[in-house]
């Protein structure tokens, strides 16, 4: 997670948005990496997409069985979904979906509990894992004026 | 969503799985294209997020406010979130997503209806619209021993 909070705290620096990613897989890290929206201009191109998306080409797969991603916000349910896709077996994330939106983005209203509840999906989830650092990173945005979508 | 299947059916032929999408925004066609899973070996190349990809470039934004995405299968909870991060106004999908089950696709079982429901958002939805021409591309696929995901 040490690993994400820096990706996310690079990203901030950049003038990205407060969110970063990490993948192990085999007690590699395979992927880590921030959110992408601006500099890229492209809506998916949050913190865990874009790690995913690093992931299968550097392991030359479209599935990470056996995986673990350390995201510094819990997933939304299109990163939920991408990491479900992934075959990625848990999640540990730091701050909460109600925390991003109360930063001003626009998130659906749904818990990866709740996703799981609904979905069928099995997947491991682990919150509050370093949310205060997670937190911090948003308030460095903030007073950067960060502007959220 | 003749371009929507005609984009899925050029995939089938590349070997690709069977989902094409497009999105028009102000009359225009802004972006046409169809699923990279296996192509771009990226686990997050479904039909829908190649299209707001291409789309958020091709008008320089982040928010395609306005817009309708055309997708030739209902899209998963992965493509709906995307769809509600890039400010899309509409939905118009062929075949549901129990009929990409029914073909072998780990679909998490969560229908746009009920994302919708669950998560707060006010998006429009309209389902079963060339559905015939949807699966006539699954069978297509079928029968070149395309391998679902």
């Amino acid at each position: 997670m040490q690993l994400a909070v820096d990706a996310c705290l690079e990203g901030v620096k950049k003038g990205q948005s407060p969110f970063g990613a990490c993948i192990v897989q085999g007690g590699q890290v395979v992927a880590c990496t921030h959110n992408h929206v601006w500099l890229d201009i492209d809506a998916t191109a949050h913190a865990e997409v874009c790690c995913i998306r690093q992931a299968c080409r550097q392991v030359g797969s479209v599935h990470l069985t056996g995986a673990v991603i350390y995201s510094t916000t819990e997933p939304c349910p299109m990163c939920f979904t991408a990491i479900h896709w992934a075959r990625i077996e848990r999640i540990v994330f730091g701050a909460s979906v109600e925390d991003a939106r109360s930063f001003g983005f626009n998130e659906l209203q749904i818990s990866n509990a709740t996703m799981k509840d609904v979905s069928g999906s099995t997947i491991d989830i682990a919150g509050g894992v370093m949310r205060d650092e997670a937190l911090a990173a948003y308030q460095t945005w903030r007073e950067q004026s960060g502007k959220a979508y």
